[in-house]
């Protein structure tokens, strides 16, 4: 590609190139400043980290930014470098990184974690993926089975991993069911699979993909390219990594938590002081708390809800 | 709800609050100003205006912003008014609104569109939710399988709507496959809806509804309310009315917009002058219109469609 | 406009119309469903409501989504229509409006309350306007200074909100700064907002106005329709109304939240109770509290935040 | 930190790590790919790029994403390989990749183009970072004027860049006015940057920074930390490296074009042949140029843009 030149749209054209000693041509207007301290490999020079899930999926981090950083420091680096120019010069010497991370993700000033960004390839099941995408800040490029003969390859949990409907919350339920109910629904996903094969005998007879898809069922394994900002990605964990999230989704979550908590050891470590292992007190609560009289609501949940917190308190 | 007295945030209270005609209670501090002209409602005191899409499917308009308007006039002037706002009192004689509103949707200033808003109540199948879910811009509550069993609706399409796959063009196809192929892949999701009776038996059996239904297919329905500004839906139109969006998709976006045209008739005149109906010119394009000369480009898809936009030009 | 004809999209043309009592030309394959009761405006009628702020400004509510109700129902409803295609049809019976509600926002379901829509007109100085714009889920239609002569309005504070930098806050502060100082500054701004009359001067002598601007304070007004959903509005609110924000920006948010609290007010009493009086426990407060050992942190900040939480919950 | 020990959320814990060959802690589940061919920076091991823009300001690139890519690759290669993600494997041999970049940007394929990302330092005046801002999907990290003072720093044009407001177009002008005019706008500027020594002299009395910077006129500088993916990227340069975005903002785009033309040449070649130098017809342009007859609309303007169209297609 030559210069600019884009005379109807009055750009001044830049006509001027110099080659930098990795072999970047960049316009000659350019001012490079070179890195204070040797870089290193957040990755460790490895294209991708990934951790299997399931029998058939796997999250796997294929890119960080940052990506070089300098030696003694972790990815945390580039949070701290993005607040300092919030809070100005006069911050630098006053708190140390750790301290600031801290305090940022404490009182939720958020921004400074959006400018670290994760890059995953990942393959799960569909009615996972149906959960995930509700997570709308990520950029996304998902395999396309209007395109693509979609792979054999299905969702099957273990005998123990198939649960029983809580009767005391309306979301799944954590426990097993009994062997023979667990048994019969087994053999009701493999006759869901046994189609498959028909699928694929009618894509080479002709059926167009897009339509052709439509037998298969949500158990059925996609995948796709998810890249997001380190704010959204914690948003997200601790929505997915919680005990309420369905546990087939969880399981990425966690396995998305591991790739990440090598690479950003501080932000994480706030992360579970600040988030995943805290509480909110209600204003009820709050009151409740210092005046030792009940809650003032006649709300049943919310009262249990209160009990547990006292609970986990060590209070009563 | 009594007055706010948030004392630790350092708010001003407000304790006086009176009761407007209409029975709603507002803090006495709120300067109401009457309408100049008598309000009508866009939707004529519809509680919703709906479409049948397919054997179970619908798009649904359940609400409009603005849902009230001077008589006279259209929705589309909640666009003129905001856009008055950027370009200042002055502008005020120079433009009549028509002219307003097609010089904005032709030069994409695309934020006075955001002003109108609508929500609407779909149902549609997995595989159509899918695609749709990819635009970000709306808001969506979506039926929960976790929560609830999900009813026994499915999408069949008719024999002559069993595409073949096109051999030019990756994505799906236009031409029916033959009968015979056509019946056989029927007969497929015929099975593949017949697992919904275990699934359902399975249920009542205690399986937890967020494990059972991963064996439904992606033909079944599901359905959601779906809430988005009227530049992000002209947007999903473009995209999903589009001859290379999926025929079933394409089925919801035109009932989309059949519902919204009576609304906004300005901007959806504009949308099709501008947007559907317009064409765009590449670089090479232009330069090969001006000189007469063969397109700079050796990419047979880049001639080719070069050689179907001069057709639809009347050039050559 | 007539029928879509975009025949090039392969789109099914509609030909037919009809015209509803109302007025509106609808395509005759929608369906109409009447309201199942009478319909009242959350607004009673009125084009806009409107709260001054500081001497020129002011936060006005010019619409709202649901703006037509059914009699004896508040506008809360719309977040209770939502919810209840998540949760499916079973959940009608089992709990109350007001009591789906209050879970939803404790629990952070936040899609249903972003299907609730309020558009406000605001008029504020500039240096308010970009704190607020970093709210970046908002629709915007901003006053353009490039188009149109920015009108003569300044925000001047009272002596008394003068206030003196905090030695212990970075941001800000509370107290007024002695009489001597504060009517120096208050010179100051006066002395700036002279030069007004010369970017007038200027811009009739022919000085594009985008340029002309530049010797404008930020203190100068600017306007803007700013539309928002009810979750990301409360999200805005929750740091807005803080005491951590500036004192100004504080008064407008204070001021759209009573606009807006008679139209939803099932939703900001549990907004109050939950996000504006409650208060998070870290993982090492509630250790020190189960426990009866100091903070398991050195952080000075960190551990005078939790001598304040204990002082608010009355422990010690 | 160690382990994940989450028991109440219900997570599996994760007790074992290793540490890589660069000194990476991850845990032992994780399976490490090595690259296939060695890896260099894109940045050729710069911890920056810079292009001073104005007297003050700058555009300056601090990071990539890839920032590291295989030998004889460009950081293109990440758009295919998330394009392929979406194609399956079958298309690997057809495309090459090239080819494949240039039809995704042709036919607005644009979600492969937001898995590479930039971030940049910029310093720029408070008009034209108002401007910049309303492009919402960026990352931003701001300079404070509550916490920190404002540096000493403000825009003034030259002589010839002081612009007569264009009598054809109310979005400012591209000519110079007369010198002395210009001098005595730049009088204006000088006495408006006057006020900041006094802006200093109380902030140093103790007026809080939140408030005093209330005197500042927009010309002043600030900073930020922005950071945004590759399709936005491009949407924010087509409309601000176009002729009718005011000049100031125009050589802050320009500048980060340049700065990115090096590391993704064959996006910028394909967003300039399909985007900067193309053209949009609407639908009664191609009428009027297939049948030869005047454009069928009475608007001047829309006249006055098929005369300018026609002109640069060299037709009549």
């Amino acid at each position: 590609m030559g210069p600019v030149t884009c005379d109807h749209a009055g750009m001044s054209s830049e006509t001027e190139t110099v080659t930098t000693p990795a072999g970047v041509v960049v316009p000659d207007r350019i001012r490079r400043v070179a890195s204070e301290a040797p870089l290193r490999d957040v990755m460790g020079g490895d294209a991708r980290w990934e951790i299997p899930v399931h029998d058939h999926g796997f999250v796997a981090l294929v890119d960080a930014m940052p990506r070089l950083i300098p030696e003694g420091q972790t990815a945390d680096s580039a949070i701290v470098q993005a607040a300092r120019v919030s809070y100005g010069a006069g911050t630098k010497k006053v708190n140390e990184d750790r301290g600031l991370i801290r305090y940022l993700l404490r009182h939720r000033h958020t921004t400074p974690f959006e400018m670290i960004e994760f890059k995953f390839h990942i393959a799960m099941p569909i009615f996972v993926a149906r959960q995930w995408i509700r997570h709308r800040t990520a950029n996304v490029n998902e395999y396309s089975a209007r395109y693509s003969i979609v792979p054999d390859r299905f969702y099957r949990p273990s005998v123990e991993n198939v649960r029983q409907q809580s009767t005391t919350n309306r979301q799944g339920g954590d426990e097993s069911i009994d062997v023979g109910t667990a048994e019969e629904f087994l053999k009701l996903l493999e006759d869901s699979e046994a189609l498959y094969s028909r699928y694929l005998d009618l894509t080479e007879k002709g059926v167009a993909r897009e339509i052709a898809r439509a037998a298969l069922p949500v158990s059925v394994f996609t995948e796709w390219y998810w890249k997001c900002d380190l704010h959204n990605i914690l948003h997200f964990l601790s929505l997915r990594m919680d005990s309420h999230a369905q546990i087939e989704i969880r399981d990425y979550a966690t396995a998305m938590y591991d790739l990440i908590r090598g690479i950003v050891p501080i932000t994480c470590e706030a992360f579970e002081d600040y988030r995943l292992n805290a509480m909110q007190l209600t204003g009820l609560e709050i009151e409740a708390l210092r005046t030792g009289k009940p809650l003032a609501s006649e709300n049943r949940r919310e009262n249990a809800e209160w009990e547990a917190k006292k609970a986990r308190l060590g209070l009563e």
